[in-house]
């Protein structure tokens, strides 16, 4: 298939990330988030809060792409709510097969590309890769702030669960998180985690 | 207020963007799409495409930064669809309004750089922001050809009127503009667009 074709039809296929909804809601509190506005978010975060890393340098053009496709594999393998320890297991191997069908839409130098750039997102090891995960933990707890604990009072979480989760927070900025800290104390004191 | 929390204020403020929508369905027709999902989608696309420009040298990070605060201006502005000339009136005066609000939660240089950015995607004349307008264009004539003619059919816009709004994509690729231009025909042969 011609080249543009097939970037034609990647940029359709991923349309339905619009359509994959994640456990947490959006800030009104009216509706689940689903992973294109997700990765957006991440995106803006990424351009506002890169200053608090921890790192000599970062890529932000790399942490960009890294947070906008992170989540395409989804599309086939579903989302995997963060404190689903069972869904957990095979997340792995799900993601896997989605990475290989989807990312195989693409040209082969750009399916080389969207597959290393998910990869590294995965692994959590490269400086960009450790900002990313920081936003992707961000993401939901912001949004949890903003809609009375949301996905921690519906789902019976616990305040370590919570804690434990995010630590690649810390990883990335620990002045950023002295601030989630200070408010997740908060919510613990106000009651919305489940007593462990 | 400290700079942190002006940043995380803004940040809740712009999740808004997920509830404006655009008069463009999402590709398996079942909703609108909203400005976050767009904007996204555009970041993506800027990643797959940017070998067709016609410049030199594109700065991807600027384009990338463009696409995902473009329309954040509609949180306040509303979305002004692109064929409606009465609404386009004061779309400036509206969108200034905006921009100063919601840019203004910002800290002072971040402010300065958001409301850059948006001016400069306004202006059209950056070989970035010629790329960004492409991508602004592209997003809803792809989402139209998976929805049967989409927005063309339920507003009974012409074949003229279509190839006039997206001049932009000719003047960012020529290579590009050639098949959607090729789509747009056989759209048109098909009956999708009103008699001018």
């Amino acid at each position: 298939m011609d080249r543009l074709e097939q970037q034609m039809a990647f940029i359709a296929e991923i349309d339905k990330s619009k359509q994959v909804f994640r456990r947490n809601w959006i800030m009104d509190h009216s509706r689940h988030e689903n992973d294109a506005e997700h990765s957006w978010h991440m995106a803006v975060m990424a351009m506002l809060l890169m200053e608090y890393g921890d790192a000599e340098h970062y890529d932000l053009l790399h942490v960009m792409k890294m947070v906008l496709i992170h989540d395409l594999v989804e599309i086939d393998a579903g989302d995997t709510f963060c404190y689903d320890e069972a869904g957990y297991l095979d997340k792995p191997e799900r993601e896997q097969k989605a990475a290989e069908r989807i990312f195989g839409l693409l040209p082969k130098d750009q399916r080389e590309e969207f597959y290393a750039l998910w990869r590294e997102f995965e692994a959590m090891e490269t400086p960009e890769a450790k900002f990313a995960a920081a936003l992707d933990r961000m993401s939901p707890v912001l949004c949890n702030f903003h809609t009375d604990g949301g996905t921690w009072v519906e789902h019976d979480i616990t305040y370590e669960q919570v804690i434990k989760r995010n630590a690649p927070i810390e990883k990335f900025s620990p002045k950023l998180w002295e601030y989630f800290q200070k408010k997740l104390l908060e919510y613990k004191e106000k009651g919305y985690f489940k007593e462990s």
